[in-house]
């Protein structure tokens, strides 16, 4: 895909640079605004304006909305207001409403100027809610139909209003004052006899969702029912939009993005990487540096605890590390699988019992497995002596074992109590687990070498 | 939503336990067939046929499709043939594929057997794609189109076809043997002259894929174009098929886990954790921390060289884990930055400079801090000399930057050379600071304290 872009970014550069610009308009017009976009990223703000006004009309906007921000703004200041009105015509107002977000005070300003009346009153409504709600990406342009209209006359009527409309594949079906009664798709509407009453051809066990569920779950309801859209109603039951399958995968890829940066101890943003300043990315990750910094101070505390001990067999220090790894990359595997389970909901809190004894079995088949390779290459290898040895190992055994306990525990503890289970993942649990690590070892060394 | 599996569970078995068999078929009937098969996993082998049988024909064989494969197994195991034919004519051919690929050989030919012989047919063709290919999740149930077809025609012949396939919304223009020429939207085919011809207002420029393109990559496409349906075609470029949405969104939600378990040292599995069995997941877990314990030999190796300075000044002992952990964390903070970056391309390999001069000064930002921090604690509340509080933070700083370089430059290179990066996550890159963050460590100790 990489070097595709790079060809498409070329060529445009070079029809540009050669003033062939009968030729670029055509050779754009048989892109994707997807591909075009990717390759629009790397122009110059010069270059950029004069190609972007090669673009027909309805592709330029579809190209403006896959555009990152930087760039939108570069395009709209270097606009005349009837250019600006013309994308803005030609924009869904979900996509409208995302533009308005990520724009600077100046530039809303003259955007909202630019759009019709009605636009802009819907662009105002939806921005009222809350950031992350299912009503702060749900679009407004749906198709209402009534339940007692014929399929002939309910085509005639997305005939009429289907133009300015997100989607025409799933009409909804209202009565009094827009609460929403039943859904109804356009394969049934075509297939159907033309005098058959929606009425009997909709499907009343709508699921809907409401304008303050948060759009995670809005997204994992997708996931789950395969809908191609969502309604959402107000707290009255009333229908005022509807979310639609590529805002649900926009929604989920970026969820997906949060859960991995929380597993790697990172705060959540949503700007991309390229574009963020070091300060920004230093602000979401030294808040985490600080906290596992600070929590690996037991550690040390552990250690000086048996610096004797250590002293009178210093060997020991030599296996602090390959400790403290193993039972953290273990513990990480069990909070790993227990998060994702818990996020996909293959896993759920009452499950916990056997999710335990499975990892305890896994733990002990593990842990065994490790043992006994290790033993062999202390002895055979390092040619440390049967003590040392099986302090090591017995070690290792029951450091997986907690490990994986704790791996299992943690996650499932913190979506009990309402906490992100995500932030239970590697980082976290490596710190719990080598204070644990470090403390079975001392009471192993101190039992069997009877040191300290 | 958890609550809602329940409440629908415990109302399902109420009712079968008190014989209210018409009652219970009214109640499933109002609702969504998701909700049902998550319900229903919850029922004994002995009640969930008699449950199932009460489904009303489509809602049975779309539930059926949610269901786990092992209850698809039970469920076919109490079939009657005519029972076993009524849920697998209703199925899509994608999903008696999937259906086919999860059950055992005995039940297989059962199925085959009672699937009318064009259905068969297609079953055969789809399963001789490699696994996780274009052509393996592909649907050929699409709707063909002519271009010479006016907008009236195209609906006519939708209307006369469309029944039996898995979508309308999105129709596909062919011309000699199924050469594919063009894509049309249903909302196009509506909102058009009766008259216009599909000629001129089909989008030549369609993005297919092959069918043997990696099913990831399709995914990718989804996210990235906001398609509802690709099509797929041989390497004739005729039309053999298409992958929807719904698919799409399972593949991509499937290659996260893989993601996230290859980050977190597991070998991915595509089964669902529950159903598992432990020596499978030790299977999948073991191989990792084998080859992670292994490679933390080095570490070992690195403390033994420096045995005699450690006694000589035993105190440093007790920092050892705290560097290597807060290595570790900046190291995978970088690597899961990158890694997500470059899977959703919004990194690529030419940005490698970009990304390595930006986590540098981050680097720089987060070491300070750390290293200032640190350096308060180690004089104030440890009450250590200033030379060791000195070796101490040094290395913090230069660990942190070195942790940040590795965790950007291993994902970099092994999408370079061609490597899935996930693999170049938390537990790899540990193993590698450890020995870096001790080498540091033990020269800064040797430099300033005059050690070894």
């Amino acid at each position: 895909m990489k070097e595709k872009t790079l060809v498409l970014e070329e060529t445009i550069v070079k029809l540009a640079e050669a003033k062939k610009y009968a030729s670029l308009r055509d050779f754009l017009a048989t892109l994707n605004a997807a591909d075009i976009a990717e390759a629009f990223s790397g122009l110059s703000d010069q270059t950029l304006p004069l190609v972007f006004r090669l673009l027909p009309k309805s592709l330029a906007a579809e190209t403006f909305v896959e555009m990152e921000p930087e760039q939108q703004a570069t395009l709209i200041r270097g606009f005349s207001d009837l250019e600006l009105k013309a994308v803005v015509d030609e924009l869904y107002v979900d996509d409208a409403v995302d533009l308005v977000e990520e724009m600077p005070a100046n530039v809303v300003s003259r955007i909202l100027l630019q759009a019709d009346p009605q636009t802009r009153q819907m662009i105002n409504e939806i921005l009222q809610y809350p950031e992350d709600s299912a009503g702060s990406v749900m679009t407004t342009e749906f198709v209402e139909l009534r339940a007692t209209m014929t399929a002939a006359q309910a085509i005639a009527h997305i005939r009429a209003v289907g133009l300015d409309k997100e989607t025409i594949n799933t009409c909804y079906i209202t009565g009094e004052s827009h609460h929403l009664q039943g859904v109804i798709s356009i394969r049934t509407l075509i297939l159907a006899d033309e005098n058959a009453l929606c009425q009997t051809m909709m499907n009343p066990n709508v699921v809907s969702v409401s304008t303050r569920e948060d759009q995670e779950t809005v997204a994992q309801m997708f996931a789950k029912y395969n809908f191609s859209a969502l309604p959402v109603v107000d707290g009255d039951g009333r229908l005022v939009g509807i979310v639609t399958m590529d805002d649900a995968m926009d929604i989920l890829e970026a969820e997906t993005t949060e859960d991995m940066e929380k597993m790697a101890a990172i705060s959540p943003s949503d700007r991309p990487y390229l574009t963020t300043s070091p300060l920004e990315i230093w602000k979401h990750r030294i808040p985490w540096l600080l906290l596992l910094m600070v929590s690996a101070t037991f550690t040390g505390m552990v250690i000086t605890r048996f610096e004797d001990a250590l002293a009178a067999c210093t060997v020991l220090v030599a296996y602090i590390p390959m400790l403290m790894d193993t039972g953290g990359n273990a513990g990480s595997q069990s909070s790993v699988t227990v998060i994702r389970g818990l996020s996909l909901q293959e896993i759920r809190f009452r499950d916990l019992f056997r999710v335990l004894g499975k990892e305890f079995v896994v733990s002990i088949l593990c842990g065994f497995t490790l043992a006994v390779c290790n033993l062999v290459k202390l002895l055979l290898l390092d040619r440390v002596g049967f003590p040392v040895a099986a302090v090591v190992c017995l070690t290792l055994l029951i450091t997986v074992i907690v490990s994986k306990l704790v791996g299992t525990l943690l996650p499932m503890a913190a979506k009990r109590v309402g906490f992100d289970p995500a932030v239970m993942a590697s980082p976290l649990i490596t710190t719990v687990v080598d204070v644990l690590a470090l403390l079975i070892y001392f009471e192993a060394a101190t039992l069997i070498l009877r040191l300290g």
